[in-house]
């Protein structure tokens, strides 16, 4: 499709300053070893689709009707799933959705909202929709998240964890810390990835995901995604967990944008899956397991890993080549990603694939290796 | 569910001061005759669950991968249908979605946007939610747009045609002089309902659709939904046609908001829907029908009935006591809707059901009848 010109004379100043978010390619190759987005290398839990098939067969004509607008019975299981109430359980179209309506419910303020500078890029964006000012809080050396270094005034705070692209888990005991510290301020844990983490050996903790923490902060909101563990980023829901409070805001912004965010097929295929909870956890443990034996063979490889709690890992290739190797890995077909930007242009993000595709790429990659790094090997 | 206190301590100001779309009540009893919020009373094509049943048959797999971010096959498939370029084609998540996507993209503006002072309510919400000035232009006495009354400085007009809840139909040479009046301003006719729409038989026009002029006017742009003539509420799809730089806004702000707001299944089986344009047509000629039928036995009861172009009626009982009437109709079963508003207070909005529930529905109107008009009916 040739791209027309495009006239912005009619668009509100809004339209005109927007710098829309870019998601990883999507591209449609037979044979393409896509290790992009993120996506789960396994499929949905089979109950998925048999609950959409028993919805169009027993009452399909029912698609003529509007559905659920505040999803309830998907509500309810998300609720049991993490013995929570029903109200404090949120839904919606994917949680870019959910993320966005949080910036307007609780981050348009005159303090700006912090964030790391290395983190989804999805976040600046949703600044710039709704006129928000963000900081970017530096994460340390290591690429940690310091909670000390979020000692200012904010709107709120808003985390990745396990942090993206990097895959570092920041502790529960420094989230209660942001949480306590910032009591007038509301901290968004993004937990996109957290299926994915375990706990450390040296962790006092004794759980990762900061839904624990709910009851215990009124001001901690943790969002969570259908996309990732569960393997339904083609079904679009995503959900926040907090205080009853924060999920009323979050209801009436949402009734203010778009009534019904979730179609009848959707709540019911997600419901579906939480249900599944052998299922939900044995793939969770395949790609845990997938992800540290990458990890070994790259790291015997020559390659920096950083300790990933995520489905993907971040690596540096021994020279810091990490756009050259990217290209050289696109030309056979396997695409990973790089992010060109401040600090981490020498690591590309590897999204955990099957075990065939991680033999694919181990053996690109060992073919790219020059003698030097030959001798590393068989070191 | 008994209501927690809600404390607003941690909302923006935006989320403190909305006022969130109400929509009409989705009451969940057994033989309930459902006729208050406007859904078809057959159900989607065949083809529709046909579709989406194949895609879970075929590539179940496949939900684990994120949709097609702009959704393409199916504006493909939208394009072909009224001979348009893709990239004059939006999709949404419900044309609730496209709606407020249009205000912040076109109406966000220091002029306000104008609309009649009776139409869809979503519409104040709207404007609200992004902070833009709303006027409201009083319709005729009869109910009717006057294109002379919109004649002053503004962002853009947005006007439902056929109008809800008065089902009134603007002809296309009044869209004609709006659009050339007002070339600095986004003229959006809302057709949510045009599909139920015939030319009325003193027309001069060769067409009801606004999309008919598209190519015409790079300031026109006109939403339609999958909700109403395609059976498919539970669905959410929605979408917009205009020129193509007008759509490049819409994309842009999509992807500050939510970058795949549509699903897999909901894009294949919107699709499915486009292409059966034999069980289209035949489905919204019954509707009409349904409608004719009705609209003449509650004449005949002596009900004003306003001429309809949608899948609705909006008629006065002859002593304008709608809210009575409605209550009796509800302790029947039959939920019918009622706006308390000023000047169409002694209005009922009826959708179209089936040609049972018309029975139902006029056997209970007859049974409150007084002996007065009783007279009226054997006369």
């Amino acid at each position: 499709m040739s791209e027309p010109k495009i006239d912005t004379r009619l668009w509100s100043a809004k339209a005109r300053n927007l710098s829309p978010y870019v998601p990883g390619e999507q591209p449609q190759h037979d044979n393409l070893c896509k290790l992009n987005t993120n996506e789960n290398p396994f499929p949905p839990s089979p109950k998925v689709g048999e609950a959409i098939t028993a919805v169009l067969a027993q009452q399909a004509d029912e698609l003529r009707l509007y559905p659920a607008p505040e999803s309830d019975d998907l509500r309810a299981a998300l609720a049991q799933l993490y013995d929570l109430n029903i109200n404090q359980v949120f839904v919606g179209n994917g949680s870019d959705e959910v993320l966005a309506l949080i910036f307007a419910s609780f981050f348009l303020k005159e303090r700006p909202v912090l964030a790391p500078d290395i983190s989804y890029s999805f976040y600046p964006v949703y600044a710039q929709t709704f006129g928000i000012e963000l900081v970017q809080i530096a994460l340390e050396a290591d690429f940690s998240v310091d909670p000390d270094a979020y000692r200012q005034p904010c709107s709120g705070i808003i985390i990745a964890n396990p942090n993206a692209p990097t895959g570092l888990l920041l502790s529960l005991s420094d989230i209660r810390k942001l949480a306590s510290e910032h009591s007038n301020s509301v901290i968004v844990i993004d937990e996109a990835y957290i299926d994915f983490a375990h706990l450390d050996s040296d962790s006092s903790d004794t759980a990762v995901s900061a839904v624990s923490l709910i009851n215990e902060f009124d001001n901690l909101l943790v969002t969570q995604t259908f996309s990732k563990s569960r393997s339904l980023a083609g079904l679009r829901v995503g959900m926040a967990f907090g205080n009853v409070s924060l999920i009323a805001a979050l209801t009436r912004m949402k009734n203010s944008f778009n009534s019904y965010p979730l179609d009848k097929l959707a709540q019911a295929g997600a419901r579906a899956s939480v249900l599944d909870t052998v299922y939900f956890e044995q793939t969770c443990q395949q790609v845990i397991e997938l992800r540290e034996s990458l990890t070994a063979q790259l790291t015997e490889l020559g390659y920096k890993v950083l300790p990933s709690h995520a489905n993907f890992i971040f690596v540096r290739p021994k020279d810091g080549n990490a756009s050259d190797v990217a290209n050289t890995l696109r030309e056979q077909g396997i695409i990973v990603r790089h992010f060109d930007k401040p600090r981490i242009q020498e690591y590309l993000r590897i999204t955990i694939g099957t075990a065939a595709q991680h033999e694919r790429l181990i053996n690109t990659v060992r073919g790219m290796q020059t003698p030097d790094d030959t001798d590393l090997i068989s070191s």
